[in-house]
C-alpha cells in the first residue's frame, strides 16, 4: 500500500521500518527534519507537511505524544486534513485522550476521511520486534482493510469498539500496568527494608497468586538496577493524566491510580523522566530508607 | 513421621489429609471439636489439647488465623509448649506478624523446641490439590529436616532466611498480590464505566505488559460475577492489617498498600468478608455507579 507515517521518534522509526520490510511504500515527516533524514537510506520517501504526507496515501499513520500533537498534525496548519484523499484512512498510533479522538475523527468525517484510533502496547521492544499489543476503535470495516498493516506491526491487534475505543482500551491498560508494577515496587520495598534474601522471595512470589509480566521483567530489573526504559517515566506520567481526565468526564472515582500518578509526577520532577517506569521503586527507596538490590 | 496438626479450618484440613496419604501419622485438634471428629474417618486421630497433640510429635504444624491464635495455642493454658518434647519441632503456618514469630521462636527455644515459620500462598484451592507455595524462615538444617512434610504439602518451598523471613516474604507476597488485584479491578471498571467491550478488553490486555494471575484469574472472575472465595476478604483484610503493622514497626512509609487496605475495611464492613478477595471491584462499583459484567 502507498502509507504515510507522521511521528519518527522511539516507537514511530522502528514501526516505519516494518512498513518497508513488510512491502509498503512509505512517505515519512517528522517534527525535527533530522529524525526523516535518518531513515531514508531505508527506502522511506521524506516529504514537507502532514499535509505533504497524507497527499497520496490510502492509510496515514500517526505516532506522536500526546492529544495536543495529535491534533497538530492532523487538523492544523498543513495537517493531515488537508492533504488526505476522500476515503482515505488515518490511523492514530499515539496514546491520547478518547474524547480528543472522537473530536478529531469527527473533522476528518466532515471530509470523508475516515479515522481509526489504534494505540499500542508493548513499548520500544515491541515496536522494534513487531510484536506490540494494538487496540484498535472505528468502524470495523475500516479495521478489517487495515489488518495488514497491524499484522505489520504487532503480534496482536484487538477491536475494541467505536471511534475512542482503542484509546479506552489502552488505559486500562495502563491503569493495570501501573498499578500492578507499584505493588511489585512496594513489595519488594517492603523486602529489601525488612532484611529478608531478595532473590529468595522473588523465587517464591514468582510462583503463585503474585505473578505479573511486571514482576518477572521489571522486579527482576529492579533488582538488578537496571533502569534502562523499555517505557519511560515522562510518558507513564502523561498516560496517568489521560487516565484521570478521562475518569473525571465519566465522573469515575479511582482509588489507587491517582496516587500512583503523584508517584509518576514526583519522579518525573526529579529529574527521572527519560528512565523506565521501574524507576517507580526510588520514590518508595527513599521514603523508605532503604535500597532495593539483590 | 508422628505429625501433630493444630487449626483444621479450611486451609488445615485437606492439608492434614494430604499428610496422611503422605502415610505420616497425624494426632489433631482444633478449637471447635466438630472439625476433628469430621477427619477421624481419615484416620486422623484425636487428642485433647494442643499439648496433647505434641506430646508425642516430631514435628507440630499450626495452621491458625492471627498473632493471637497462634500465640494462644503455643504459649497458652495447655498449650503445644507444655507438651512438647526438646529437639522437637513447631512449624507454623498460619499467616501472622514477624515480630509476634520472633517472641514466639524464642520463648520455645528456652525449651530445646525449634520453631518455623512457614506460611503458605494458593488458598484453599492449593491446601486441597497440595499445591501451594510455602515460604519458610527459621535454622536451615530444621528446614532440609521438614522438607518431607511440605513436600506432601505444597509443589514448591522457599527457605527464605532466620526466624520470622518466611511472616515477611508471605506479607511481601501479600503486599503484590492486594496491589496486583486492586489494579486489575480499577482498570476493569475504568472499562466497564466507558461503555467499551469488556471482552475484547480483557482479550486486549492479558497479551501483554498488563497480565498477571489475579488478572487472567479473579479478573476473569469478576467478568463472570463469580465472588467464590479462593481467599477471603477478612482473611485478606488480616493480613494487609499485618503488613502495615510490619511496615510502621521499621518505619517504612507504604503509599498504595494503606489505601487498598482501607478498602477491603470498607468491604468488610458491609458483610462481603467471605467473599473472595475479587470482591473488592464492589467498592469500585458502588463509588462509580457502574458494573463490571461482560
Amino acid at each position: 500500500m502507498n502509507l504515510g507515517f507522521v511521528g519518527l521518534g522511539l516507537m514511530g522509526a522502528p514501526m516505519t521500518q516494518n512498513l518497508i520490510k513488510a512491502g509498503h511504500k512509505v512517505r515519512v515527516w517528522n517534527r525535527t527534519p533530522g529524525k526523516a533524514t535518518a531513515l531514508s537510506g531505508t527506502g522511506a520517501i521524506q516529504a514537507e507537511s502532514p499535509m505533504d504526507v497524507a497527499g497520496g496515501a490510502e492509510v496515514t499513520i500517526v505516532m506522536v505524544t500526546d492529544s495536543p500533537d495529535v491534533e497538530e498534525v492532523v487538523l492544523g496548519d498543513k495537517g493531515i486534513i488537508e492533504g488526505a484523499q476522500p476515503e482515505s484512512v488515518v490511523i492514530d498510533m499515539s496514546s491520547i485522550s478518547p474524547s480528543v479522538t472522537r473530536k478529531i475523527a469527527a473533522r476528518l468525517q466532515e471530509r470523508q476521511v475516515n479515522m481509526l484510533d489504534a494505540p499500542v502496547s508493548g513499548g520500544v521492544w515491541g515496536a522494534q520486534n513487531a510484536s506490540l499489543s494494538i487496540m484498535v476503535g472505528g468502524q470495523r470495516e475500516i479495521y478489517d482493510r487495515c489488518l495488514p498493516i497491524f499484522d505489520a506491526l504487532g503480534q496482536r491487534s484487538t477491536y475494541c469498539g467505536g471511534t475512542g475505543m482503542g484509546q479506552v482500551a489502552k488505559l486500562v491498560n495502563q491503569v493495570i500496568v501501573a498499578g500492578t508494577l507499584a505493588a511489585v515496587a512496594e513489595g519488594l520495598a517492603f523486602a529489601a527494608k525488612s532484611g529478608v534474601d531478595l532473590t529468595a522471595v522473588f523465587n517464591a512470589v514468582t510462583g503463585g497468586a503474585a505473578n505479573s509480566w511486571q514482576l518477572e521483567n521489571l522486579g527482576a530489573r529492579i533488582l538488578k538496577r537496571d533502569f534502562a526504559p523499555g517505557f519511560k517515566v515522562r510518558m507513564q506520567a502523561k498516560d496517568l493524566r489521560l487516565i484521570q481526565e478521562a475518569a473525571l468526564e465519566m465522573q469515575l472515582p479511582l482509588l489507587t491510580t491517582p496516587l500512583i500518578h503523584q508517584g509518576y509526577v514526583a519522579i518525573n520532577r526529579e529529574g527521572l523522566g527519560e528512565e523506565g517506569t521501574q524507576a517507580y521503586v526510588k520514590l518508595l527507596e527513599r521514603l523508605g530508607g532503604v535500597e532495593v538490590s539483590s
